[in-house]
């Protein structure tokens, strides 16, 4: 075991505070990382206050985390000491139901190990995640961070990146296609940036217009404010997916009349009440509504070598690690152009 | 012009009475229909009693249409006089919109023009549906009707065929999908008996056991009743697609649980309340909530030729015009296995 310097929630609701974890002793099929940046994700908010149920405490979270191998077990063949690399929402699967095989570990009918705040099956231990020195996570959890993608604006790929990436992908976005991004933050400017990279014709719709200049900037074709009601009328079915970002409770009728025929709304922000849609709102355009989390491993590789090829990095503003509960802050009141990423130097 | 019989709605609130309507005269694509039997359908009664919004008086419903061509405009080619033919949900649409063009008139982008209630733009006059002895429709809408299907039982494929056949087709419903129906009335039991002959293996979800017998005899798997809460969760996960037939508020929260990984609930039900969803009951499998409406004409067709090939016809009971309002009352609680069609010889 190894001792290393991390930052962690002690209570629902103290601010988070400078300590220590231990991490395991490396398996064969292991690999150790030294985390040199990690991403400031909304569910890290959510979880370490126990909105999303309750957790064990101290808790370090972070699940955008890039790094560089500091040591591998006997049975590695993946990674080598010295490879940039990263991981993301989840460190584990049960390798063998159809989804795992399939290549869907997100969707693992056994559950996935998500990085913080999970029960590592192999121990009982609770998974600490990415505001720490270092990580120990298995192989097939370990992503490939090319080396042309900027290391210090990278992290945010791992969640944000991956979660905007994965339905864009898996309901077929390319030349032409017709998006909207609902919610211009950490995860909508990487909506917009990927849905441009693939071809899309992208469509930013934010509260205000005080992101449009952003939206223009990263590719998008247009930006409408939400709060004027003119905008519902005027994209009127426009758009064949609308990925919804947001994660507060929307008015569902209003923008799935945005859809054309056959067109998809996909939540990818999480309100944590129901929200209310009328079937008629979906049955005269054949209209679904959908969830997407994150992404496959495989597809997580995809989505980085893809980013890479297209030069696309998240939007990022540098913290130390002194600073992460007054990025919360900024983060809850939306002040952020739009990640944070940890300097885990600081946590030294 | 021509003058019929037919039974209309006088009131929002009054029973249907008899009276005679006028058909226009042949246009040059006009195809003119002696009516031999018309299906009730639960549209009828939302629709004569205002619930869908309001609606001209006296009306005529009706859009489960079959009988014999018995004349013919000078311009048609597709039908001849004494054809067995059918009309459904929709008598036009504008033919040119790029839905139109791809042979999926109900999602036609200027509103098809529905069998009753619509406004035909030819004259601005309402529509009026198959409670009568003829009808005249534009030769594109009208279906042929295979001789093999028995005519006093075939027209509720017109429209609880096809909307049912419709999301099954196009969800690629086939040899081993699992399939749940939520619901056993007139559209359950057609999305039974055509998920089956697709090849699926289909549950019957129903509030009771009370047509569990039906269900087994259609080809379902199981029935469950759902007023058992077990229901819910020994089928949780068991589902690639459930077709909701159910009108009523339900707890979605409870049946999304029993889609599979990218299951998908079709609603054609369509409740007047909105529905409670919440986006943690799609994300975690990438599940989709969707509507579907009826069918394109085309595969309206496609529709009828596959109950013929396999010799599915709904379960009807026969009665006279002057039995539509207990008919009426009988679809409200449920008293109908399954579908009540009016023998179209008992207008005169």
């Amino acid at each position: 075991m190894r001792t290393v310097n991390a930052y962690a929630a002690p209570s629902a609701t103290e601010p988070l505070v400078k300590t220590t974890i231990t991490r395991r002793d490396l398996g064969p099929n292991d690999v150790e990382i030294d985390i040199a940046y990690a991403g400031i994700c909304h569910s890290d908010i959510h979880t370490v206050r126990g909105e999303w149920g309750p957790i064990q405490y101290p808790q370090v979270v972070g699940h955008e985390i890039v790094g560089h191998v500091s040591a591998v077990g006997s049975d590695v063949t993946k990674h080598q000491v010295g490879d940039r690399v990263g991981v993301g929402c989840m460190v584990n699967s049960c390798g063998e139901c159809e989804q795992c095989v399939a290549g869907q570990e997100q969707y693992c009918l056994k559950g996935n190990i998500q990085t913080y705040a999970g029960v590592d099956p192999a121990d009982g231990s609770i998974t600490q995640g990415g505001y720490s020195e270092a990580v120990v996570v298995n192989e097939d959890f370990v992503l490939r961070v090319p080396e042309s993608l900027d290391i210090e604006k990278v992290a945010p790929l791992l969640c944000a990146g991956i979660t905007t990436y994965s339905p864009l992908h898996h309901w077929k976005v390319g030349p032409g296609s017709k998006v909207a991004v609902v919610g211009m933050g950490g995860l909508g400017h990487m909506a917009v940036k990927i849905a441009v990279a693939l071809g899309a014709e992208v469509t930013v719709l934010s509260q205000t217009t005080s992101k449009q200049e952003d939206s223009l900037r990263y590719g998008a074709k247009a930006h409408f404010a939400t709060k004027d009601p003119a905008t519902f009328e005027e994209l009127a079915q426009s758009f064949e997916l609308i990925i919804n970002t947001v994660s507060a409770k929307l008015d569902m009728k209003a923008y799935l009349g945005l859809l054309k025929v056959d067109g998809t709304l996909v939540n990818v922000g999480a309100p944590s009440e129901p929200l209310e849609v009328p079937a008629f709102a979906l049955i005269p355009r054949r209209l679904s509504w959908a969830g997407s989390a994150i992404g496959g491993i495989a597809e997580t590789q995809e989505m980085l070598d893809f980013c890479a090829e297209h030069g696309i990095l998240p939007e990022t503003e540098l913290i130390s690690a002194d600073q992460i509960n007054e990025a919360y802050e900024r983060v809850l009141s939306s002040d952020v152009r739009y990640r944070f990423v940890i300097d885990a130097a600081t946590l030294a």
